[in-house]
């Protein structure tokens, strides 16, 4: 069976609700943050990258949201997530979910993750990195806002993988100091997705 | 016809040799980085992001390496890049470019562009940055040995994007300080990579 690592309050959310959402059967695991349980050798046998979420298949390992969900998606979701009409689409699509990936979630995590980029102990050069994560993730929310989001959802009139990997970059908006209220597509976006049985399930678990 | 515009010394170099492998007819426009080019009104208008590449295509405009790499490869490349033989092929190969594009570029970026992550005027936290980039970079490239190169390529047998993408981060080795010898998978592959034509012609004319 299908097996999916993930911490609360991680990306790994996309990757949990992209599985409820297509009704597979698989395992959802949940690491013990308290003991940073992503850090310790038997995680990291399974990904030496020491992050979530990691998704065990019977053919291998995969890591890297934008991966999981392609997977998800093209292999147990073509009901939910009708496939990209061809070429460009799917690329359009792999575009969103990897700016999301490299520039979106990058930003927000210089607010608890600083100590990737400068010495831990660099006090000075922490805070600084925390003092533009609001500013950062606000000139991402509205770039997607301007010049990405199609409506209703992300890539238009089709429900994807990429409605749920932004969700699960909204669910920070408020740890990140933004204000949803700044951003009405955003917002929208969100109460369409709460809406979804499947989200709502999983937002839950999570939040347990 | 297709236009890609680049900076030299840029990842825009990896989506430049996909085309150029592929032997598809485009037209290569690189920016003026005197005057930086890629930040005018006339280039945000092709790419409200600011950055580097972007495709140019009859559908429309394309945006993020892994996903022009991936339109290049589908649409014009199945000659020279052997398409993944299935889900889980080419969800691995887009784990491996979401890797280098989420974690190494970015890693990469905090030696010229800490002013992303922090004002611009605090120039103890831009050092800060810059201080860890050849530590970041080394894990990196450590870890792709290690865990993801399958060798002869990236992906085993077949030549695909991932190989042009690994290879377009390793020429920032030496701005990086990172010493090639210290990586003989790395340096291996740089050498099969510029005994290919389309490559070398690519990587001489970024540095012409
Ligand atoms: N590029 C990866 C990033 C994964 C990632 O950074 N996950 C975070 C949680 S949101 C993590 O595991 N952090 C643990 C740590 O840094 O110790 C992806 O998109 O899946
Ligand atoms: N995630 C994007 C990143 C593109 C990117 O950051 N490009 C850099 C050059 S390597 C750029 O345009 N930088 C210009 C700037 O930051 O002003 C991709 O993979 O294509």
């Amino acid at each position: 069976m299908l097996k999916l690592f993930y911490n609360a309050g991680s990306i790994a959310l996309a990757s949990h609700i992209a599985l409820e959402e297509t009704g597979v059967n698989y395992e959802g695991i949940r690491l013990n943050s308290a003991i940073l349980e992503h850090t310790l050798p038997e995680y990291l046998a399974i990904n030496p990258k020491g992050r979530v979420p990691s998704l065990v298949t019977e053919h291998g390992i995969l890591t890297e949201t934008p991966a999981i969900l392609l997977y998800i998606a093209q292999r147990f979701g073509s009901d939910v997530f009708p496939p990209p009409a061809d070429i460009f689409d799917l690329a359009q699509l792999q575009s969103f979910n990897s700016y999301l990936c490299s520039t979106a979630h990058v930003n927000h995590a210089h607010r608890m993750r600083g100590k990737r980029w400068v010495d831990e102990s660099d006090s000075h050069a922490i805070k600084a990195m925390q003092a533009k994560v609001t500013r950062n993730m606000q000139e991402c929310f509205a770039l997607i806002e301007a010049e990405m989001f199609k409506g209703p959802w992300v890539m238009g009139e089709d429900y994807s993988i990429a409605d749920i990997y932004l969700f699960s970059i909204t669910q920070w908006m408020e740890g990140d100091s933004v204000d949803i209220n700044d951003f009405p597509v955003m917002k929208a976006h969100r109460a369409a997705m709460l809406a979804r049985p499947a989200v709502k399930y999983i937002v839950d678990k999570h939040a347990a």
